[in-house]
């Protein structure tokens, strides 16, 4: 079998081990796939891909395997009986799954004298391979770097250190600034789209410009990085009693309009808080406080 | 006085419209300025500026003038007696208020026989003239177009439509984004800065890796948009079902590192009720229906 530098092999064949197949396949790669019930090789997507036999056969078939299962028991059930496939060579695990799981494979595979990445992928099976899709891994960085040239054939791929159970975390912090973001961003479109002065604008129309605006809001949050970071949170220009003010007028907008003002009123709570408690001078960054001592 | 078609008045020399000031005259522009109470002027950034004696010469030496003041009351206190002095000329007014206001001063003007455009300046006084500094404005296009070249001295100028109230609406519906932006972005730094496995990652790492993941997150609010302007909002490859199940991994990864878990709880309730009233293989976009009649 092929064990050319950039062979890869791909164990699941879900919807995203599917695509990242077809990711692998269209960047060039000889690309070994195999799925624990036969038949998802099929598909057109893959086409030009070598069906493995086994678990085992896929594994050894190239120097780099990618695992991407439904759960991380599927994923030791398949790999735990099978050290001696593994052995000198690298799994990169995208399956999803708590922070300890992805330490405890680290483990295992280092028991068995393998190289191990614990990934995740930022995006849907459709995005994958598009430069803007990101994809996280953790684990030695010399690792990543051998692997990188590879993995860069399904998106944006990024280090993010070398504890293994990063990933994991990273997930869950990055969709949850996703929620708050789009239900920020739909609550601008039900606003600005309701009836009334300076109303009735298209979803589409806000959101060109939301795109724009959230140019600075990145700012912000790099400012307030550094400032979470310092634990030292001036608010300069823009300090809490600022937000309180303009935060007012918006719970008032939706009101006015119609609109849900529930949260709204939950962030303002948090900032009503803080300037009671004499932050009011303070940064937005000050309310990380709140978040971790509720 | 000189009345070359890039003059530009400034009325009101507070933090913003010192700023403004300041940002035409690093511009090149000749910069006439007027504050109701004298002094102002004397600030070094405002080197190089004329200074007018009353508000009608300000308004009367430059084809265009910004009006930077604390109320509309203000404005009007200031305008509303000079109907000759802004006749054939343009006003731009910065001054925040409610939608109503702008549309207002927009008739007054056109009794007036003067142009108006209604604007807001998504910024901190610091920032204006750097590029990325956002500012909306609302009225005819061409009036807009025939001063863009002056206001792009403040930053990146956009004409968001003809409707005078526009520029109030947006800026609440962007600050309400930009909240619940910054709210999820705090309580993501919180939670990968906890201890755990996986955790006690800096904010400015985490802010690095977040910056990046808003590119995708920005895709998801075009796709979103195009949604919510049709009516229809399949859910594809991240249905509400899928969110749903994610969302509960939020919440209780908050409650494990001691992380307030209120907001995302909240989101939840919202994706929770969209569930359970039948719209799982929607997308996130379907939740603007609740934000709307909730």
């Amino acid at each position: 079998m092929d064990t050319s530098p950039d062979g890869v092999s791909v164990l699941g064949l879900g919807a995203m081990g599917s695509a990242l197949a077809a990711g692998f396949l269209a960047a060039g790669h000889r690309t070994t796939v195999w799925n624990r019930t036969p038949g998802r090789a099929a598909a057109p997507a893959l086409r030009g891909a070598v069906v493995a036999g086994s678990a085992a056969q896929a594994l050894t078939a190239s120097p780099l395997t990618v695992v991407c299962l439904s759960t991380y028991d599927a994923v030791r059930e398949v790999l735990e009986p099978l050290p001696g496939a593994v052995a000198g060579r690298t799994v990169v695990n995208l399956t999803s799954g708590p922070p300890v799981d992805g330490q405890r494979m680290a483990q295992w595979a280092e028991r068995c004298g393998a190289g191990y990445l614990d990934g995740v992928l930022m995006t849907t099976p459709d995005r994958v391979g598009t430069p803007g899709a990101l994809q996280l891994y953790a684990g030695p960085a010399a690792l990543f770097r051998a692997h990188e040239p590879t993995l860069a054939a399904l998106g944006d791929a990024l280090h993010v250190g070398e504890d293994h159970g990063l990933p994991s975390v990273y997930d869950t912090a990055l969709l949850g600034l996703m929620w708050s973001t789009l239900t920020g961003w739909l609550l601008g479109s039900a606003l600005i789209g309701a009836d009334g002065p300076g109303g009735g604008v298209p979803a589409t129309a806000f959101t060109d410009v939301a795109a724009r605006w959230m140019k600075t809001v990145e700012t912000f949050m790099r400012d307030g990085a550094r400032q979470v970071d310092a634990g030292h949170t001036p608010g300069g220009q823009f300090p809490l009693d600022l937000h309180l003010m303009t935060m007012d007028v918006l719970v008032h907008a939706c009101e006015l309009r119609g609109i849900d003002p529930q949260l709204p009123r939950a962030h303002r709570a948090l900032v009503h808080r803080a300037v009671m408690e004499g932050h009011g001078s303070d940064s937005f960054a000050r309310l990380i406080g709140y978040l971790r001592d509720p």
